[in-house]
């Protein structure tokens, strides 16, 4: 590697820093942020813990928590070589939303010790954002923090993804003059972000989704699925279909990709008229958007060089200042649809086959998703 | 209380910030802060972990980590309650030294889970500012996390409090013409701060140590010792003195008050000739100031609004500055012993009975404290 090249000098130092919000230049300043006077603000918390809330900065501070195993397209590169990833996460957060983020890059795999660590750090937090967490243990983390503590926890890589995915589909749908309810979307990749968009899909309504992993379909009469593939059995996949990613496709209305792998262009070409290929597989999306423009009428990517980019950002910044300001204990599954119908709002009259969810820097949509968020609270 | 008092004002919406250093202001910033740019760093620190030190905050970043058993003068107050402290920590290692620090309030006081989660957490951080854990059970802890971590770990209230305070003492010699060799010290309160001022006492070379807990002096006749009290009534109280608080300042040219309770004027007359007093419990010292100056030469306190106040903050930033600049795997005895000859250095030719240490204000001293440090390591 070339540590003079621009990517590496930009990251030099790291991506984050901590300013003092309070003067501390004279022997006043002192006694008031610190000893004497701080101790009657720690008082006043031990006797009410509300004021914590406003008298601590924990209520705009969430904690970006990792363990490395699951990082970007990367896999299991280790606490410390997820840190420029969860440093990138958290200037997004201050960027788009003024939240302020730590990233925590834990050192064990082992879901108890994970929960352990994350349950005793909590009381520093308002709020804790898993990040790049592998599956299937992701989504027993998620569970049974969400079931411990009582501030919002939110597994980005499936349900960032996965309201962005709705927001683009619900946009996908106005251009289409269409209803989700008569749609059936194939997910292919069933990993965090494949589980959860299939959830918030059928949560929002659509007809039916197909689930499809390395080892084909996902159905009811396969063996050793494990307990989330369990689930999705009986929620997707009403008729039972059974095959490969071709007997998957056959038909489908909407392709969504999240499996890092490839989609061969003949199981493209069996879609439904119309079809809609949502690619996201970053860098290198299952299929080339020009070859699935053969076959679709609207192509999404995760990709910033390509038209409807579809990129978490457009969601987590908003969703967790939304659920900040409200002070919510939870990130429900009406918060998340009313984030996914903010951001389709966002792109109003300029709705167009290859604008179907906003840029990720435009600086409408947090602040819009904040405040729809809020009021699901 | 009256949340208009400026005191809560001022801590309004809590006293720290994170700020993004890098801009996200474009697409192209945004794929080189963020996807696809981050994911070549990610790689390179998965090949090569040193470049987490160059390209990640970390170097720069410190946990400051507390179980709220022991928060100022307040006792056990729980880790909410104990966030106002950590924060106005963290802004002071900023202003004073350019520290970037994040305070960790911890829901548990279980020794192994407290070692368990710093251990858990400390790939995401360059060293460990240990912070108000109530004796004994800091004394394990540290020593675990010590042998368990390749970064710095440090109790403040053990070696920050013992640093100043042996800085102060070297002052104080000075002006006496004396030798550390040559005195006998009494250390009244054998909680964090007693045990650590015990030890850098006679690591610096002090002639004796003699130290009273709430149930007399320590000495090895004595039953129920813990084990840390059993090896100070080995390596402390050569002659093997027996009593209270009288006997243990009879004749003692120092006196050093880390209890929190109170010495009785009768016990300080008993003290030697040109007796030296560090009355240190804050905010109520073990003796007023002005009734001490009754008996002693040259009077200390944790007090701002007293001269020669014994304050940590003379002496955290710049040792974690120094340590984080060296690299250094642990915060070392001669490093600890390096930084309290700066302190005291620093007053140079300003030196005076009511002048022993610097300001807490003072800007020179954690340069100075960090080079010091830096060079030691």
């Amino acid at each position: 590697m070339d540590l003079q090249d621009p990517i590496f000098t930009a990251h030099e130092g790291g991506k984050l820093r901590i300013e003092s919000t309070v003067p501390l230049d004279s022997r006043e300043d002192l006694s008031i942020a610190y000893t004497p006077g701080v101790a009657r603000v720690c008082e006043a918390i031990a006797a009410d813990e509300s004021l914590a809330r406003t008298h601590t900065w924990r209520s705009n501070l969430v904690a970006v928590v990792t363990d490395g195993t699951a990082v970007l397209g990367l896999g299991d590169i280790g606490p410390a070589a997820s840190l420029p990833v969860m440093e990138g996460k958290a200037a997004l957060f201050r960027q788009f939303a003024g939240v302020d983020s730590v990233p925590i890059c834990l050192d064990t795999k082992d879901p108890d010790e994970i929960v352990a660590a994350v349950k005793a750090i909590a009381p520093s937090f308002g709020g804790i954002n898993l990040e790049d967490i592998a599956a299937p243990r992701c989504f027993e983390i998620e569970e049974r923090l969400k079931a411990a503590l009582d501030i919002p926890v939110f597994h980005d890589d499936q349900h960032g993804t996965a309201v962005v995915v709705l927001a683009a589909l619900t946009n996908a749908m106005r251009l289409q003059g269409r209803e989700l309810a008569d749609l059936t979307a194939t997910v292919i990749g069933a990993g965090a972000a494949g589980v959860a968009i299939t959830k918030i899909l059928l949560e929002a309504g659509i007809g039916d989704v197909i689930v499809c992993d390395s080892r084909g379909i996902v159905h009811s009469g396969r063996e050793n699925l494990n307990p989330v593939k369990e689930e999705l059995a009986k929620t997707s996949n009403r008729f039972g279909r059974t095959g490969g990613p071709a007997e998957a496709l056959a038909g489908a209305d909407v392709l969504i990709g999240v499996s890092g792998g490839t989609v061969a262009e003949a199981d493209l070409a069996g879609m439904a008229d119309r079809a809609i290929v949502f690619a996201l597989a970053n860098p290198n999306p299952e299929v080339e958007p020009a070859v699935a423009a053969e076959y679709a009428a609207i192509v999404a990517t995760g990709r910033s060089d390509h038209p409807n980019q579809i990129n978490n950002v457009l969601a987590f910044p908003g969703i967790f200042r939304g659920a900040l300001d409200a002070g919510a204990k939870a990130i429900t599954e009406d918060m998340k649809l009313a984030a996914a119908r903010a951001i389709a709002d966002c792109v109003g009259d300029d709705l167009a086959p290859d604008l179907i969810v906003p840029s990720p820097l435009d600086p409408r949509v947090a602040p819009a998703v904040a405040a729809a968020v809020q009021a699901a609270a």
